[in-house]
């Protein structure tokens, strides 16, 4: 998918949110547990209750590979239902993957040959021969770690380095690589004071912010600070919407909550 | 398994050698590719050759995900043949994983509890609450990326932070963290004279050191510098061995590639 097509499906559905697929079979309603692929069957009904008014579904690979075949297979029918029920959908594996240049090679194949993803996130601490392979892929995007939300974000990220912190140069030095107009971030809601120093570094890049709503981020401030003319935003909600309910009515209910941030952020797109 | 398993193993074998499993049916024998499994037939021809000449395994995850469900099929033969058929081996996955907190906890359970590797390698830059998920799991290990053996370890990794290098910065937090005694670190053998530097900072924990062979690094050095009064080093071999021919005689000569390895470890341990 190309950039410009994902600044369209926003424009059209007015929103920017990305909808976070982390399947844990603890807390998925009890009745999905006798079919055959539980996660499949969670995935889908909240994919068929929610797709109109997000413009992204973001699978994190751990949750399926902790059930091993089994979670990969569940995977790969979640992608593949997506991709062909939904075509217009931004889709990212939320891989965190990284490696020595052949290495992420395989890693690129993987997320964008084989499971077909439009996405992936990678970590940068291997540096520029560990992201180009990614790059290398045609409306394909890589979405770098930059600020990440968790606390453990300040234990290196916000290191001072060369006078500015580790992750503002990460920004400046992924500028350099090779197809970086390939790269988006992923940039913590949690700190949102850090999105206007973020946008004198990469101004018209995409990000993906993880952070608002479970975790304690706030949408307005993210967007006061984080976008730009082409919205270059995408607000990422995993547990508030897909365990909204663990009722029988999870999926309405999780529609509910996607529709409560599509709200707002139509409102916030409409000014 | 627990390190003075791995220390009695290294002792006995007389070997520290570390045979990287990074499996690509482009570069195997054509004979195998008619196999229904080619990469667990490979794997299981290599592991039968060279299985008293080394005392680890591992296998690049990227090289499985690659080859989609069937990929992750070929991972999970690989892992059970060696637990079953050599259990003092202690395998790795090279995952380079790392997520916000309940995430990692997924992966740590994908590779100790799902898979039954005795350790996983972790990536660093999103800190504490990544990795500690991990090192909660008694008898297993965490390998984090300290210096690793590419070009590009010198875009972050060796900036300048606290007026010390990025990865020293690295070994010297980790050292902090909830049950840091099952850490061991990736350090990159391209980079001997560092380990002097390295020991300072850790110097009990266990090194997995690649880039010896393929990438350039030389042993004697890296044994100079970085072994320590309970060895304290694995050193890893990929490429060097498990393609050392491509012909029907690929497992023979792999064994002769680790032999040579294995001896030249053995003259370092007597000495």
């Amino acid at each position: 998918m190309t950039t410009r097509q994902l600044i369209e499906q926003i424009r059209s559905k007015k929103s920017f949110l990305c909808v976070g697929l982390d399947v844990d079979l603890n807390k998925i309603p009890s009745h999905l547990l006798n079919t055959e692929d539980p996660i499949f069957e969670f995935n889908k009904a909240i994919i068929d209750a929610t797709h109109d008014l997000c413009v992204s579904y973001k699978p994190n690979t751990a949750f399926y590979e902790a059930y091993g075949i089994k979670g990969w297979q569940s995977l790969q029918k979640t992608i593949d239902y997506i991709n062909e029920k939904y075509p217009e959908i931004f889709t990212i594996a939320d891989a965190k993957r990284g490696d020595i240049g052949n290495t992420s090679t395989m890693y690129a194949k993987a997320f964008f040959e084989d499971l077909q993803f439009d996405s992936v996130t990678v970590a940068p601490y291997m540096g520029k021969d560990s992201v180009e392979p990614f790059l290398a892929f045609e409306n394909k995007h890589t979405i770098l770690l930059a600020l990440t939300s968790n606390e453990g974000a300040f234990d290196f990220q916000t290191l001072e380095t060369n006078h500015k912190e580790l992750y503002k140069q990460v920004l400046e030095t992924s500028k350099s690589w090779k197809n970086s107009q390939n790269l988006m971030y992923v940039v913590g809601a949690t700190k949102a004071e850090y999105f206007a120093e973020i946008r004198k570094i990469i101004p018209d890049s995409f990000l993906l912010v993880p952070g608002v709503g479970a975790q304690g981020g706030n949408l307005q401030d993210v967007c006061q600070y984080g976008m730009n003319d082409t919205i270059g935003l995408l607000i990422n909600s995993s547990r508030g919407i897909i365990y909204a309910s663990n009722g029988n009515n999870f999926a309405e209910k999780a529609r509910e909550e996607a529709l409560k941030l599509q709200q707002q952020m139509k409102q916030i797109l409409e000014k």
